[in-house]
């Protein structure tokens, strides 16, 4: 399974955000944008693929491409699913998830529960910079990726990436959008045996 | 220069349109996600970038690296530039560009003048799921990419394509949506030079 955990600094938790201002709503539509990027295929939902959004280090979000139904690939209807899962908090009861909609489920886990859990079960790659071309990585068999939003890993994360990641990997010179760099990441994975010959 | 060429067969071609309907605008929320994949870095423009939207085979707007301002990652902002070009499209005459908002412009150029502009001035990369893989490829100066929306090419387009084509591109086993292509096009220049050891 590929899975993606996604850090939402600014994101909200509740249901109280117009659809209409998604930036406004702590930058959800980039948050999105890593949902749909991680699922949408052309015609098709890769379903061995999970991600987690946490929101504000409060609610963890998880969408499990096996169960999912009515994802579209717009960002506005994939925040429709998000402020859903909100609306259903009330139901994420200690450790215990609600399900509010087909593949969607939510809990009151914060960022370093849900890092810790991914990486107990994977292998956690740290996209960054300075780390070694992904060109020349072997893929493992069950990568987790950690990204965050438009925003820095605070100290503490970065702290806690350091301590249960694998690898830091760089899938290019130049900085990109979580969004653009799980395409990548992807891409990486789609192509592991291509060779150059 | 990078150019990406996106088709969208069912865009609109008046203003008279919902930003808060951008799927039922003729799948515009896909070719605002085209636009920004082109352009978005973590925190920064790509400035070497030109992406032309052909509307319906009946405009062309096009967007210009170097002079864009105001270009944000969400879609409902890009689409909002969008039907601000088309509120202005009475400003292009024959083959004069109106140019409404700084880097955008829109003239009303069909899809093969568009394509056929870009082929005399670059070197057109089909994506194609039989194309050679694109790791063993060594990029061209002015690659010119050429995409559809949702929809397959057109019979017409596809001879089109054949006959100004350079070469065919495979950049994986899945077929992608034509944002989350352009981001694995642009990783491809980006890392050309990258070895395996």
């Amino acid at each position: 399974m590929r899975r993606f955990v996604v850090l939402g600094h600014e994101a909200p938790t509740t249901a109280e955000f117009s659809l209409e201002d998604l930036p406004g709503a702590g930058r959800l539509d980039a948050l999105c944008r890593c949902v749909t990027s991680a699922f949408c295929l052309s015609h098709a939902i890769r379903e061995n693929v999970r991600v987690e959004l946490v929101l504000a280090d409060s609610y963890t979000v998880r969408f499990e491409g096996s169960e999912l139904r009515r994802l579209n690939p717009d960002e506005r209807s994939t925040a429709a699913l998000v402020r859903n899962a909100l609306e259903n908090r009330e139901g994420a009861i200690g450790a215990m998830e609600a399900n509010p909609s087909p593949g969607v489920y939510i809990s009151r886990r914060d960022g370093e529960t849900t890092i810790r859990e991914a990486a107990d079960r994977g292998t956690v790659l740290t996209l960054h910079e300075d780390g070694d071309p992904a060109i020349d990585v072997d893929p493992p068999n069950d990568p987790v990726f950690v990204l965050s939003d438009h925003r820095e890993f605070t100290d503490a994360e970065t702290e806690l990436l350091g301590a249960v990641s694998d690898r830091r990997l760089s899938v290019g010179p130049e900085v990109l959008h979580a969004d653009h760099a799980i395409v990548v990441a992807h891409n990486w994975l789609d192509t592991a045996g291509f060779s150059r010959y």
